[in-house]
């Protein structure tokens, strides 16, 4: 049988009408703001506060993956399938892909197989406008910071070189990476290096998935950093007027959309963050609209539970005061096997010493999960290449350590295989009684804090300052920032900030290479080593396989 | 009485669900894809070939204007509300504002006082994503263009240096002008000087607004002229197979955006190309969309009638065979008497002699009219200078020429202010059998079609060409693009190509300087001095007096 394209399943797909999946939420349809008959935004009104901490929150988290990627995606879409099968009624919230990898090598974002949400197209490519809307809110702020630099009226007298606002686009494109503008004389600005970074990586869309309303979110980017003047004094977005223009262009991009997964069940999806410099989860408005209209959510957070994990519940369930229910770690043998030391040729060769070998990382990100005081599943994501011998061997050592571990098989079967999965899922809701608490408290000492998350979710025994880092922290103390969450950016591939670590490192130390601030998204950012915030194409870019015919219909997306 | 701002009337005004805008279309709710309650796209399908010319097109356009503009769009909006007065089925088909000038001097563009085409604030900023759309096809392009010059498979050899494609960003941004791009090492790609225009001068945006179908876009993308390899071999958008990615971004840009009036009359409005290195005005699908659904449709064209008429009629009407009825000519009191010799700061100053001085302008358009064979209406759009004595004078001045001069009151009256202005319009169409003739054909020489325009239509002795652009003659015929239409990029502010020759100038000579391709969308740009492509924010934002509040109500913006 030949195998179906993620865009051919999704075509072959009738998807019912928006209106019909809101009625499930019991939303009225007045309340819908439609864009098409298959995606709609929803109003902030139907967030209730009262309604949230009775329903489920369940986060879908991974152990440290493979460049591939373990599939979050699909799995949580294909959970939400399996609860909705057994009758519970469950929504998936998720993030909004970015438009840039898209034409790269990563592809849409959507899910996979017969775990999608849909409209694929829409979804991948402009879906409600929100990636441009905080494209062009950032990008005002950088029209209005260089347009000070060149105005004699209220002329801030910001020093140019220290300025850390750059400018977004989504689109991968390495040669943005490093530019120098206002070239061409007096009346074009002032000459100053800059970048730009994929619209993922802008502060503004780390403040929109951390703001509660819109009050909030103008406040927040009232606080954005924008760099020092000649005499030392910082300058704030507020000291600009940028705020509320800048809200402005975020007025619907605040409000949550609803499209459907291909089992017509409700999926939000909303925001996307990097997972890398930001706190890589969806917005604290969809996730609580989610948990205000349904009984069981779904969402996920970026690369392992290392990074995404540990900062969904550090800094946004600490900031939201949502109270996740349980953890589902996401596996597969491929991953366990790389983990165990097989070569990247080797990943789909069966092993069961690699894949005993590998359990140590799984083991590792699960001992992390209860440090929350939350139960975790171990979700097996299955691929054709698994051994059932490599899979019992999965449960059984996740049955000594007291966890479940159910295979998925959503990108197969749809919520058909994934029943067990949900089981397990609601058996752990329901009788685990998992009382979330946070790691640290965001009051402690900044490097107390970076010290909790190195030694005890990372398992480092130390952590060493670079004296970039050194200066950033005197000059976040002189701020007044010290309070503000961490959001650390280090390498997804291993525990540590080394790649080559694979597996449960120990005896290691961590660097911070220097501490970047986010003001408004009130993180300070370690970075662990160098980041990237603005991709490249490959050399054969996806857009070349792409196609659309006279009538609208696009193949080779995927 | 205080008088109300732009958005304090359009936010007093109760809108009706765009689905009953659609009803007096007959256009049925399925078809509607919607964006909220008060905007929706249109499907391509109701375009109706065979009733397009049954129905009646009105061009508004304008004498030559001051800076701060004659009103065409209100008046556009005006005439529309009082053609239903009188019991005509009238849309107004426009362009869509940029979303940079927004935050500029200019403000947004969807008309003004009680002649408006609402939700202003949405239209006036992300409105359904065109923009956006049109932004990042163009800077995919960008991308795949710096990507091929890294790349070793595949590489076309393009040389750097003569790249003529630059990336598009919506937003008023002078330092982005001048920019050299892929600094910092060989991973960030190869260094070149590159720069940004607005979103508005893309190719993009004037081949969507040239496009007849999907097919046709995707062939003129695939046309765009992107440079020369370093053995001068010309290198297009095909080259780099970008044309059906970038297509699939237009996917829903494509399609026309219905919305209403202040009297809840049709509007339609898409594209929105720059007037002064573009044609200046909305897409012929639109075009035809409206005069698909309606019998009398009302458009407008950037700047004065010698450029946005001129293209208009040879560029627009002779591509797409529409054949105009009438064409309104919006003249002000207060830019007569700028032609006759008033300084800025007596513009509202009353002047009978001022006025009559500067007719010459208004009687130099309404000649050029008629040399396309078809019959213009004045529009006196008033202000409250304007004098009684001024106001007859135009008339029985135009009554010499044998046409109508009417008082345009639509800012203060809507459509009420309007009904004698309609009345003459629908006498035109009905009784005076314009028969559309362009001005040349395509087919003639360059050199020709540029003398007609400039002898004709501007008034001058003749034509003379710098180095550069005979150079670019050469080039055009080595490239077979004798063939295109002329899009002349002229100042706006003169029949000729000098700012300060004000009125109806005489014994002038225009300079060629260069002459840009624009292959995709067939034009031959011939440039007569220097054309602002981004503009700057002025040293008082406007972006400073907005405001947003907790509910996402806006005041400030206009």
């Amino acid at each position: 049988m030949k195998v179906l394209s993620d865009i051919e399943i999704a075509q072959k797909t009738q998807l019912t009408h928006i209106k019909n999946i809101a009625k499930k939420l019991n939303i009225s349809e007045d309340d819908l703001e439609l864009y098409g008959k298959y995606k709609a935004k929803l109003p902030l009104k139907l967030i209730n506060e009262e309604t949230i901490d009775r329903n489920n929150l369940i986060l879908v988290t991974a152990l440290t993956p493979t460049p591939a990627g373990e599939g979050k995606t699909t799995v949580s879409i294909g959970l939400t399938e399996g609860l909705n099968k057994i009758g519970k009624q469950a929504t998936v919230v998720l993030r909004e892909p970015s438009l840039g990898p898209v034409f790269g090598i990563k592809g849409g974002a959507a899910g996979g197989g017969y775990s999608q949400v849909v409209p694929m197209e829409d979804i991948n490519l402009h879906f409600t406008g929100d990636f441009n809307a905080i494209e062009k809110a950032n990008n005002l702020l950088s029209s209005l910071i260089d347009n000070n630099l060149q105005s004699r009226r209220n002329n801030l007298n910001i020093d140019p070189r220290t300025i850390a606002w750059k400018r977004v686009i989504d689109m991968n494109d390495r040669s943005l990476r490093k530019i120098t503008i206002g070239l061409g004389g007096t009346a074009n600005g002032i000459p100053r290096e800059d970048g730009f970074n994929i619209t993922a990586a802008s502060e503004i869309m780390a403040i929109l998935c951390m703001a509660k309303n819109r009050d909030d979110l103008k406040q927040r980017i009232g606080n954005i950093f924008v760099g020092f003047t000649f005499d030392k004094k910082p300058i704030f977005a507020r000291d600009l007027n940028a705020e509320n223009a800048m809200a402005i262009l975020l007025k619907d991009a605040i409000k949550p959309n609803l499209v459907q997964t291909l089992e017509k069940n409700p999926a939000i999806i909303h925001g996307g963050p990097f997972a890398n410099i930001a706190q890589g989860t969806n917005s604290i408005i969809a996730t609580k609209m989610g948990l205000s209209l349904s009984n069981y959510v779904i969402t996920e957070a970026g690369f392992g539970a290392d990074l995404g994990a540990e900062k969904f519940l550090n800094i946004k369930c600490a900031a939201a005061g949502l109270n996740p229910k349980c953890v589902v770690l996401v596996a597969t043998i491929r991953a366990l096997r790389h983990h165990g030391g097989s070569p990247t040729d080797q990943y789909n060769v069966p092993s069961v010493e690699r894949v005993e070998k590998g359990f140590a990382n799984l083991e590792k990100h699960i001992e992390n999960i209860r440090k929350f005081s939350i139960e975790p599943v171990v979700a097996i994501n299955t691929f054709s290449s698994d051994t059932d011998e490599e899979v019992e061997l999965i449960k059984s050592k996740c049955a000594t350590l007291g966890v479940k571990a159910v295979v998925s098989d959503g990108w197969a079967a749809g919520g058909d295989g994934t029943i067990e999965f949900a089981k397990a899922v609601v058996d752990v809701v329901e009788n685990k009684a998992s009382k979330f608490k946070p790691l640290y408290n965001w009051k402690s000492p900044v490097v107390n804090k970076i010290e909790r998350i190195a030694k005890e979710i990372y398992g480092a025994d130390s952590v060493e300052y670079d004296n970039k880092a050194r200066l950033d922290l005197k000059r976040i103390d002189a701020l007044g920032f010290n309070d503000f969450a961490i959001c650390m950016a280090k390498t997804q591939k291993s525990f540590s900030d080394n790649d080559k670590l694979i597996g449960r490192p120990e005896g290691f130390t961590i660097t911070v290479r220097e501490i970047e601030i986010a003001a408004g998204a009130k993180f300070l950012i370690p970075l662990l080593g160098k980041m990237m915030r603005m991709p490249g194409l490959p050399s054969k870019p996806a857009s070349e396989e792409m196609k659309i015919d006279n009538h609208g219909k696009i193949s080779g997306l995927s």
